[in-house]
């Protein structure tokens, strides 16, 4: 399939300032608070990876749940990390690199410790072939995607600027589906998951190595995004991310720690499916084809309250980060 | 005046791939090794203010190094900060806010700490008018960004996407002049400053309130951009951001610390003008008009190296970190 137009996220949703000083002022936050029980979505147990770090100096436990990435996407990695929990194979590794406005990277420091049987590096893409006709709420995230650059490249044409696309920097077409925020380009019928702030990937040595799993990384900055199509996107972080950011930075190379900086590996206690815990812990997700998350995405676009008064008429699918949060029911 | 056409960072400098491939694959890094000495510019000490925060936990000196942005942007709020440099206001201050994703930030905990006479809340814009005869430096920037959108309209128009823009997702038109990231868009004659990584603003309460620089925050995490044209962006961290950013997150609203989290504030031990220091440090930039400026650009654009092998085709203007080195002479 070649996909015959490109898109912008931030064109669909603008929205002149003058509309919305007519009604009370709104931020993303109230937006979500006021979504319906039923536009969340449960995320299932097998998809959330639970890491207890080492207490903080103060004590403090430190807990990191990761919510790992559905079909189609990533899922040779997905299968790979899986079994390594299972095993218990991250128990006692530790985070070896934390590198600033960049990536901390959690795995055996040794890189000598065995992996489970059936754990390799897998031979395959980091692009998804799309399935419109299979995969109906990708397909409908598309055609949305579809109609918005149609409607730009016709403002272009005719020379009126009065309506004009913002884009994204990486990519042709940015999507939000299945929760999760994705980019493809008009000329590929390939689709591939983003790096986003704690988004989470596999680190690997040099092409065409891909990577197995067991090392893994999060985004603590500004997201680097030509990492796309380039690292397996696997997850995020959903809870505990500021125990992965506010870590001291590594001065060696590429920030690892350095001999003389291993008392600053934070040791890894445990990484365990949610599903083998007897009191696993449970999250939902704000469903990216609600009417609340639509009208989430325009807000934060249009940042226009009582602190706000300019707004940007445009967002970063990056700044459009996806609602998450303990499942209430 | 009226600029008459939308630009975007990327296009200019989109290279395909087969085009790199010929020649020895270079970094980002290794363009900025191999910039000419005359290729970069020194900062005046009078643009520099130094930070002392107290030592950490095992004793280690955090100085963390902030330039101010040079005219024509957020002059007033400069003047203020030079003001309060020398009168060593901060001095005793602290590190109160650290929200995740976001910013952390400092200043008068008490908010009751008298302000040095004359240093009051701007009354004026965060945007700056363009002086496209009296300001060469700024007009050049535009002339180039002005090209490449016309030839965006043109393919666009013909319905020839072999060749299509890619943007930025919160303003029209993108450059980098005076060593800074900037913004603007093709309805307007104001250009603005933006956030990026690292980089500092002025801290205020509710609009019209513009703050008078006493309070600073820094960006340590995907910026957001809304924030643009909404706070004045008045310099950026050029050495020991990883003192801000790895602090520990306040938990609460907003990121400040809770009373019960009071001694997670840093205290900011002096903050000095290097103009007044005995032995000022002393920095430069990589000049935004060199060959090598635009030779990093592209290279940031098009990784394609022994690890990356599918370039972007494009960059974030902020993920365009201009290069900031110890002056070397």
């Amino acid at each position: 399939m070649r996909l015959t137009a490109i898109t912008f996220l931030a064109l669909a949703f603008a929205m002149p300032a003058h509309a919305q000083a007519e009604s009370a002022p709104v931020t993303p936050t109230s937006v979500v608070a006021e979504a319906a029980p039923e536009e969340w979505v449960s995320i299932a147990p097998e998809d959330l990876l639970v890491m207890e770090l080492a207490p903080d100096a103060e004590g403090k436990a430190r807990r990191v749940v990761i919510q790992l990435i559905p079909p189609p996407f990533s899922q040779p990695w997905v299968e790979n990390i899986r079994t390594l929990a299972r095993a218990h194979w991250w128990d006692g590794t530790s985070v070896n690199r934390v590198q600033d406005n960049y990536v901390t990277q959690w795995g055996d420091v040794t890189e000598e410790k065995p992996l489970p049987e059936g754990v390799v590096a897998p031979v395959t893409s980091y692009t998804q072939t799309i399935d419109m006709g299979g995969d109906p709420v990708l397909a409908g995230a598309l055609t949305d995607a579809f109609e918005a650059v149609t409607e730009t490249r016709y403002y272009w044409s005719t020379g009126n600027l009065d309506q004009f696309p913002r884009g994204d920097s990486y990519a042709d077409v940015t999507v939000h589906a299945y929760g999760w925020t994705l980019a493809t380009s008009y000329d590929t019928d390939q689709i591939w998951p983003i790096h986003c702030y704690g988004y989470v990937g596999v680190g690997r040595g040099y092409a065409p190595d891909t990577g197995t799993g067991a090392e893994l990384y999060t985004i603590i900055g500004q997201p680097q995004r030509h990492m796309d199509r380039n690292l397996a996107v696997v997850g995020r972080i959903i809870d505990g991310m500021q125990y992965l950011s506010s870590l001291p930075r590594g001065s060696g190379e590429l920030g690892f720690y350095t001999e003389e900086e291993a008392h600053l590996r934070t040791p890894i206690v445990s990484v365990r499916l949610a599903s083998e815990l007897e009191t696993p812990p449970s999250y939902e997700y704000l469903d990216t084809r609600s009417e609340s998350f639509a009208r989430y995405v325009t807000v934060r676009a249009n940042r226009n309250d009582a602190f706000y008064t300019v707004p940007a008429g445009g967002v970063d699918i990056c700044s459009v980060q996806v609602p998450v949060r303990p499942a209430t029911s």
